[in-house]
């Protein structure tokens, strides 16, 4: 058995030892489901009592005191009929063997506790290091998924071959947990989510916006540097759009209901493409105009089930750093690896030094050409190659119209986000008829690429607050300063640091209200300002400000050397 | 008779002798209505041919012909029975007398032709002089407006008591159709409308993309050096929002459809106003927060018919630059005085020099108290008298939930568009129990404004260009300049200049395609492109630019030299 199965059926296998406490705690109680999971385990219950989150030590501690009793895990197959006397009391199983197809089915036994299972399981629960697994939470889920099915209790547990490992884990939940960007976002009022305005929606804070807005200059100077123009495209287009992009047939389940507007229907996007199409196609395009580059920070909506939104990595609506290529065949090469060099640059620029990059090739079923998926393909694959960047290939994992590059970032404590997709289309500009008129004057179909960098500036700024841990580089930083006089007599002088400090270019705010020094240094702590300028009698006196810095004292400094370092700082983007 | 009256019932006569001179050429023509409207008149026609705009001058001369003749204008009254006799012939009148609720019914004889027409009419054609007026154009019409019935043909004249006015006013339309905003915006390749997209929908092209950034970025700075700070809100919201807003009581007309997501339902915003509200709310507020300004470039989405939208200035899809200022009693007269005075300063930027100021005070029915209305208005009035503006009161004419001042600005022509609405708001923080903390610890209403300056980008760009006949000011023009090499040899130098000036920060364009000087030329001046650059060998040699600028030579410049005009020029905004 290797490593995968091992840890798998000593994980499926404390489930089943869970369920076996819960029971000898709750004898009414009803068992559902109790599969392995990555990292762990569950159990389904149907209680008599509701948990809560403090008697699940209780379990464990039942669970140990079974594992030390070295009970064996027995397999043995049984009639259905067999099995419905065992399950006698048990509906949710009953159900389940009603459901079977086959004649036989197999169950475990182990010690007073048996359990409907195709397994594998281990030998014995001595097999089990009882320090190595831990309970962690309690959760409502319906009985098979479904809203139309009862409620039932489903208690989560971690387990590993060894406690290192139960701790490195609990160590990085519990990293993660304070970097979770739903609650830096709150606590630093970057966004607002709220029940009225709907779910998977977000309102920018005034500090939000500011961050939003940083990072959609960055990219405009970026993008427009490297021969990108800019659309602004509307949020609603008539469904007749959407029917010749095929977003209508093939794209329903994630776009909201039709809007009717006298006798049509609109509907709300969920992409910016047909509208950069439409800008493309409002001229005759020459061999000589190409590549064509066109880029939009374009807000879409696109329909995600209420279980599945999450803060703002997963939401209804989001802005795409997105654009659209069109290009000749012999420029193919040389755009996608641009493409992919400004990708991994914009990531360095905001500190992510490490990307996973992967290829999805032509699947089974697809459009276009033998020929042109082979150029596609290649034309992914030619920077890869020349660059000599490590990447997985997807075989057979493109999009039915076109190979793509996927990048994601890793962070500071080894997660991996998805951001950037670079997807060569094969479909769209069949679709609109999409034309340039090549060198010997006749019509040629051009390459198209969609492509965005960030994905979404929505997501990318939550991975930006779990990367720093809300610790935004002074460049990112919404307010980067913040001028604190010590008492009433150095407000003035405070109020000039200040306003020094704006003209010279930095966000910073005078912290002249009645708190004293102390609240107000620990209230910009926990807003994770940069830097905190403190000035008293003594700076006043030297004409300096003191500073402070994830709360340590930088010591202090002449206003003009303090500004020169921190634009040092915010020119270097780190 | 007053002047207004005297003209309107010349207006009158003259759609009457249109249809005289009509039934003459097509004696089984059917007649509708024609009544005078604004500087001229037209009647609706059920023809049994098309028409077309050369058939005009025909029945022009034919109407000229019967002013000649001296024909008297003769009130008759009659019973309806009688009158259904005279219009036997005539289906629509017939139905106009059915609907009728008099017994007897007024008629209008001059001539062979008879209407049904409640008057008043001139006393005989020889007080109209035939050279002062002029049919226009021909249109579809509905009768009596609906789409249910018959479309007939209706044919529109200008008239005047004098050939002069009827010269001006032609004229002016002749300028006004140069300048119209719809034309320059596809000529300079600003925006896109696009059926498929649909109708008051707008692409920005990438020209027409720097144009709206230009404006927004100024507006940003502008607003962010007097303490607005920026929100940025979705574009839909679940329906309570709207419920809570009163928009979906009241506003519902100019509502889309609401989307159902799962069960709920969302609508795309018409307003930014409830999103800005739970920002307010999202903390509690003390009397030293404010005022409170959350200013957005919001997008909004607000139903028109069809037959109303008008390329930029009436849509269905505009980005307000919207701002809601909440402040405490002893604040108003302040916040309101800042806004009028920001808005005043942002036209003359813009190159407004005249604007038109209209107060619209307290209606019969209303919401808040008389009190609250009182310190309102008074608060609108303040720096309008404070400042010694010319205004206007509309009495009684606010909204129910607060009176207003909105801005007309006047432009290069004479004609006036309404942009700046200020608004007091008693309705919202009722609505959504807005509160502050006083100073003695109370929770109290703040006084909230609504106010946009511009009103709408789209609708403000379509004034600009109409204002400038598309020839915007340096500040404004999204290509600043072009530089042209004479011939080949010369490319290089071109490209020197070109970059020196994008290095100096100046949107400049290389042209060295392969067309001739005098074409790029051409190009350039119907672009409206500021400045055109043109290097051959002598500006070459002596490292110099030659400029034109609206079709004029400029003379020669060395680069620094010119650098620093356009500097001045683009500063001075003018």
């Amino acid at each position: 058995m290797d490593k995968k199965a091992k840890i798998d059926s000593m994980r499926h296998s404390l489930s089943h030892l869970m369920a076996y406490a819960v029971l000898e705690m709750f004898p009414k109680a009803k068992i559902g489901m109790g599969p392995a999971i990555e990292n762990g385990f569950y159990y389904d219950f149907d209680l008599p009592v509701s948990l809560k989150p403090s008697d699940l030590p209780r379990i464990e501690k039942r669970m140990k005191a079974l594992i030390k009793k070295d009970i064996a895990f027995k397999k043995k197959k049984v009639s259905k009929k067999e099995a419905a006397e065992i399950f006698k009391d048990q509906s949710y199983k009953k159900e389940l063997i009603r459901d079977l197809e086959d004649k036989e089915v197999t169950i475990y036994q182990s010690g007073d506790f048996t359990d409907l299972c195709r397994g594998p399981h281990i030998k014995s629960s001595k097999e089990i290091d009882s320090d190595s697994f831990k309970l962690t939470r309690l959760a409502g889920a319906y009985w098979k998924g479904s809203e139309k099915n009862p409620m039932l209790t489903r208690i989560y547990g971690v387990a590993f071959a060894k406690k290192k490992e139960l701790d490195n884990y609990l160590r990085m939940q519990e990293e993660a947990e304070k970097r979770d960007h739903r609650l830096l976002g709150s606590k630093l009022k970057l966004f607002l989510s709220d029940e009225e305005i709907g779910a998977g929606l977000h309102v920018w804070h005034p500090k939000g916006a500011i961050l939003l807005k940083i990072i959609k200059d960055y990219l405009y100077e970026e993008l427009s540097a490297h021969g990108y123009q800019w659309i602004v495209s509307p949020h609603i287009g008539k469904i007749d759009i959407w029917k010749t992009s095929g977003h209508w047939d093939f794209y329903r389940e994630n776009l909201y209901s039709p809007m009717q507007v006298e006798d049509e229907q609109y509907l709300i996007k969920p992409m910016n493409c047909p509208f950069h199409i439409k800008v493309y196609k409002s001229e005759i395009r020459s061999y000589k105009d190409m590549p064509i580059k066109y880029a939009e920070f374009g807000t879409v909506y696109r329909y995600e089930k209420s279980g599945v939104l999450h803060g703002l990595t997963r939401v209804r609506g989001f802005t795409q750093d997105d654009a659209h290529i069109w290009c000749r065949a012999d420029q193919l090469n040389e755009e996608t690896a641009k493409l992919l060099r400004q990708a991994l640059k914009i990531f360095r620029t905001f500190g992510f030094k490490e990307c996973k990059l992967y290829l999805s090739t032509k699947p089974e079923k697809y459009v276009g050409t033998d020929k042109g998926w082979g150029k596609a393909t290649n034309a992914l694959e030619y920077v890869l190659k020349k660059d000599k960047l490590d990447y997985h290939v997807d075989k057979g994992g493109g999009a039915f119209y076109g190979p793509k590059i996927d990048i994601k970032v890793k962070d500071s404590i080894g997660r991996e986000w998805q951001c950037t997709t670079i997807q060569i289309d094969f479909n769209l500009p069949e679709r609109f008829d999409m034309t340039f008129v090549n060198q010997k004057g006749n019509k040629e179909r051009p390459y198209m690429i969609h492509r965005a960098l960030l994905g979404s500036l929505e997501r990318f700024i939550g991975v930006l607050l779990e990367n720093y841990a809300g610790n935004l580089p002074l460049w990112l930083a919404p307010e980067q300063m913040w001028a604190i006089p010590v008492g009433s007599v150095h407000k003035k002088y405070a109020k000039v640091i200040a306003e020094e400090l704006k003209a010279a270019g930095f966000r910073c705010q005078l912290k002249d209200g009645g708190e004293t020094v102390s609240k107000k240094i620990r209230q910009g702590e926990i807003q994770k300002i940069p830097y905190l300028l403190v000035v008293g009698d003594r700076e006043m006196k030297a004409k300096t400000i003191r500073a402070r810095k994830k709360g340590k004292d930088m010591g202090e400094f002449k206003l003009k050397k303090f500004i020169e370092k921190a634009r040092k700082e915010v020119e270097k983007k780190k």
